[in-house]
């Protein structure tokens, strides 16, 4: 019997399975959206599953699934793709792709903070109206002060690319220091109450959970220097919705971009959207949407298939089998 | 006698012009547009003249000015503001401010090539109006080849921001080679025709006059590699009008990005500006514009004011007095 992989969604690109196939295994790839049942039918047979749609891989959905070795999530949030702990206790690896899309994340963010800095939406927009003449003067980034809320991969590049690029003072805020970087890259750790008191440039980069959740809330919006511009292309819900209306209405807050926006208060949601494009700019969580990032994620996904499948492990298991 | 000094526009900030006060200057700085008479009524009691109007100082404005020794012009291009050839015949020295926004141009020219690669000011347009979903993976700035026509000092500023903060590949067209900054930079010189024929993404950055007008024609552009990024903060006749609508409707051109937008041909223009903003976007020449490149210039322009008006001369003397 030929060994399975199963492979779901559609943004990987078939030439990158190729490895797979040289491993001896049999690529399956349905590209509908599968249901519950449909999934634990197609991993009945499968050695290892390459997590690229939208489904929600179950405990009900992997207990069958007598063969399966590892469910390779291609991404950093499994959370909320697949049952890690009832994976765990079936004795299946889960790994996800860290590291992938830091670039590409990091990028973008720059490109929002030049957006920012020189209200480049604002003013495009205008133009589009036929609206000229009343622009105002603006600030180099290379005369500012940039703090980064986070300093894992993402929010590393990102200090990189202002530090050695633009030359600008970068202060960074995290849970734990990290002295190493602090001198490889020329920054400097602020507590995050001074941090947010200090900055010209608050860039939010840290993951989205219960403990960040809220982080940027209204005691820090408040303790913003007047005009002081705010870039999250993490998780929305790190900076307080209720805060940052209140931020952008006083002035504390000049600009602010945002990849991906609040799904809960629609009230609150459509206040802040008066402020588009003025104030405010928003995109649809399209951070990580390059070619780069989305081929580095499926390769990979794919080394830590073919490194679990065989002997040994592999670096990403995220749930400790 | 106080020996005057006269300040036009509304640009310069007045602690900036201390430096004149110190030096036993009085400051004369109307607010109004001065007319030619007008000005050569100023000018009359004047020892220098700082020009950051829109007036233009003839040599019917000049020639009654027996103590007039400089001009000096806030900005570069001077040639519309000043008849330097009948000053010269004056013996009145004519300055301007070069490398002052050279930064502020640069780091705008960067935001237009990100908000280009991953089209933020397209889908921040499509957000506002509530549609998403549609995006399509970009390419990350890192992986992309950038070349530059016009390796002065903006053009060098863009390449080091490229090379140094993003990793780009870069390579420059300029009319006479600069090995040093090739070394410096990591730069690679490229004839024109190799250069449209081989980047992915095209910054025009050389200086706007004849010898330039056009210089993207309708063979550079259909020498484009298809969906090539086109980024101009120069004088945006030196992309041909036509070849330019002809690049965007074939798709030689992905996306083009322009600060400041042409004068003649509305007809054209018109056509052009249907690609607002899926492949177009366009603000209105405000490259320079911060209070780091406007203060800079100030500061220059007083600078060299003391220069001439003490025993000696200054290095930004363009009219050879």
């Amino acid at each position: 019997m030929t060994k399975k992989i199963l492979v779901t969604g559609t943004s990987v690109r078939p030439e990158l399975l190729q490895p797979l196939v040289e491993a001896g295994y049999e690529i399956i790839n349905p590209t509908n959206l599968l249901s519950e049942e449909e999934l634990k039918t197609a991993l009945l047979s499968c050695s290892a599953y390459l997590l690229g749609g939208d489904e929600y891989a179950s405990l009900g959905a992997l207990s069958s699934a007598a063969n399966l070795k590892v469910v390779a999530f291609l991404g950093m949030g499994y959370e909320s793709f697949v049952d890690a702990a009832a994976a765990k206790t079936l004795g299946i690896a889960v790994t996800n792709t860290p590291g992938t899309l830091s670039n590409s994340v990091a990028e973008f963010t720059v490109g929002l903070v030049l957006s920012s800095t020189r209200k480049l939406f604002l003013y495009a927009s205008e133009y589009a109206l036929g609206r000229t003449g009343t622009e105002e003067k603006q600030r180099d980034l290379s005369a500012l002060h940039v703090g980064i809320i986070g300093l894992g991969g993402i929010g590393t590049r990102i200090a990189e690319i202002l530090r050695n690029g633009f030359g600008s003072h970068v202060s960074y805020y995290s849970r734990t220091r990290k002295p190493h970087l602090e001198a490889d890259l020329g920054v400097s750790y602020l507590d995050l109450g001074s941090l947010v008191a200090t900055v010209d440039v608050l860039i939010v980069m840290t993951p989205g959970n219960e403990h960040t959740k809220g982080l940027i809330g209204q005691s820090q919006v408040s303790a913003l220097r007047p005009g002081t511009i705010v870039v999250n292309t993490a998780r929305p819900e790190i900076v307080d919705q209720a805060a940052l209306l209140e931020g952008l209405s006083s002035g504390q807050i000049s600009y602010a971009a945002f990849d991906g926006f609040y799904d809960s208060n629609p009230e609150l949601t459509e206040k802040l959207k008066a402020y588009v494009p003025t104030k405010l700019m928003i995109t649809g969580h399209i951070g990580s949407l390059t070619s780069e990032a989305r081929d580095g994620m499926a390769r990979k996904a794919t080394d830590s298939i073919l490194a679990v499948l065989k002997p040994g492990t592999d670096l990403n298991i995220v749930n400790g089998v």
